[in-house]
């Protein structure tokens, strides 16, 4: 390879690329402005979902940004999805970021640029969307960018605060945590695989509630606020991340930040029901659907093993709900375990391809460096 | 028309059906989660260049998002802007946003969504461009979203602080109040409106620096950040914004916001050489190029007279500069005055057309509800 031909490397590449050079040793720097007591505690380089300063409050600033994809969210092409639905799911999106973090979200900018063929309902339904989600997730919608472009593009930056040193990162599990996450996930990559292969499956298919279910999962996604904020109260959680690139590429990315291993039993983690009659449809591995690309705001977390009875009461008392199912260990692997022994942990991770993704990598993508 | 036909309004219409639907009385709204001292103190409502909390610090933050046009960088499809460039413009343009407020910036989050034939360098490039205008304005480059799409999408949100109380609106302007401006407009509206054209100017055209100038008003323009914290540490300012859609737009808002009228002294409205002549090779009256869109980023804002000394002492000891231009009536009308008489103000004020944009109309569009 000559020195001038053209590299095309795939988005996890890049992205480290990007840290290396101009993110790395920020977190911690002070912003240097004259006279302002202003700290970046998580920057670029911490690569987690949001970027956390400290403005001399008694609140820290959580902050992270994320664009959807517009035209190609294929349910919405497909006239499954409404206006209404994708402007909601871009809100749920960004204020999941924050909710990851156990910060409380305190506002959502977006930005909402429209093609010249949506109309004045088309517009007033997307930003009803938004609002509605601002509204359901108990944060204030405060406007940004809107005007027309040659597509639909939708993004956002959600802004959330917590008590200094409170925020929740990706990288401190240790050996012998326990992985935990509030839900099953998979539905969402579900939807994006079942929908456009419908007809494929003919004469079978999904009866009409598992259908709606999918669509609903797109429709109503749940940041997982209170989840966050009751991880983020207590120094049970360790790590903390939302599962928006799916379960697999989350652990993974866990593992990582925090450079341990995990061993995941695969007994334990919760399969949709519908989940696993898609991957019934599909003949593929519904564990490997449950934990492939999917859009998900489900979180993972890790908790000391000794702290786990307190956590789990203090998630009962609250309503809400988790599932354990694997450990930390000190090997830097990510392996399934089960009856039958250890596998790589089954799915496709979510990564940007160069070329297109593939069935299972669909869903929205969910890359923050910041 | 029967109901169910299709609207198409053009933005202004549209940003206001949102803000009288969704904004009406935000600011000042109690964020409202519990246990929480977080005050929306400029909301979308406002119609600023940003939204501000309060968080119960002794900084008062505030956080803007801007959209820039991707593909529809004329310039840098033409070659004559680098992946840097639109970057470096991307930075800049958001960073412009909280200078307009009075804040000093502290963090840039930034959407680079890039398309397959962007090569690493390129993206590279785009990213090191970003960087690179925040440290030239001293802030932290503090990631964001990356990742591919079908073409390339860059959006940020700029985070500044300042103290409480002492955001600059641009609401505050009242009668007699003196209107400003940092520098002369118009010089990025004169690039996009020279270069795409310039084959029909031959055999005339620009001499070869005044083609550098335009690019360079691109290439490195220059977010009013000293200017806009001078201007709220005292408080001389009344009124203020950045002139991002065009001179003329922007004191359209102003007016609007204040509700107030601003007569506009033309033989005072600095009018740059470059652009001068480019009105001249396009038979236009260059006051008219110089208001037009053009996605500068000079401040304008408005003085009490009784302050104008010292507010022009406090700049000459930084070393920054400003011009007088008009005054602030109480009639709601916008008009230039000159020896001939009064008329409307000159130039195309930047719009969102439902069709596409004319000559003098393009460049970045900067369209905030927040």
């Amino acid at each position: 390879m000559t020195p001038q031909e053209p590299v095309f490397s795939d988005e996890p590449t890049r992205v480290r690329q990007l840290v290396s050079e101009f993110f790395t040793g920020q977190s911690g720097a002070d912003v240097g402005a004259s006279g302002l007591d202003v700290l970046l505690s998580m920057g670029a380089d911490a690569r987690d979902d949001c970027a956390v300063f400290d403005i001399g409050s008694p609140l820290t600033l959580v902050v992270g940004s994320d664009y959807i994809r517009g035209s190609k969210f294929i349910l919405h092409e497909m006239g499954l999805l409404s206006d209404f639905d994708i402007g909601y799911y871009l809100a749920a999106a960004n204020i999941s970021d924050v909710a990851a973090m156990g910060a409380t979200p305190i506002g959502l900018l977006s930005v909402i640029r429209y093609p010249h063929e949506l109309d004045d309902e088309g517009f007033r339904q997307t930003a009803a969307g938004v609002h509605q989600a601002c509204t359901d997730f108990g944060t204030l919608n405060v406007g940004g960018d809107i005007g027309n472009a040659e597509r639909l593009i939708l993004s956002g930056t959600a802004l959330g605060v917590c008590r200094p040193g409170k925020a929740l990162k990706r990288s401190g599990a240790r050996p012998g945590d326990l992985l935990c996450v509030t839900g099953a996930c998979g539905l969402l990559g579900a939807a994006v695989a079942y929908f456009p292969k419908k007809d494929s499956f003919a004469p079978r298919g999904l009866p009409a509630d598992a259908e709606q279910r999918l669509l609903d999962s797109w429709r109503k996604p749940r940041a997982r606020v209170a989840e966050g904020r009751a991880l983020s109260e207590k120094p049970y959680a360790t790590a903390c991340q939302d599962t928006s690139d799916g379960l697999k590429a989350t652990i993974e990315q866990i593992m990582q930040a925090s450079g341990v291993g995990f061993r995941v039993w695969e007994r334990d983690v919760p399969v949709d029901p519908v989940v696993r009659m898609v991957a019934e449809l599909m003949k593929v591995d519904p564990l490997a659907l449950t934990m492939s690309a999917s859009s998900d705001f489900h979180l993972a977390f890790t908790v000391a093993a000794d702290d786990l009875t307190a956590c789990r009461a203090d998630f009962t008392a609250l309503g809400l709900d988790f599932f354990v199912i694997g450990e930390a260990t000190d090997d830097e692997r990510a392996q399934a375990v089960s009856d039958e022994g250890t596998r790589p942990l089954p799915g496709v991770a979510w990564k940007h391809q160069k070329s297109d993704v593939s069935l299972l990598a669909t869903g929205a993508s969910d890359a923050h460096a910041g």
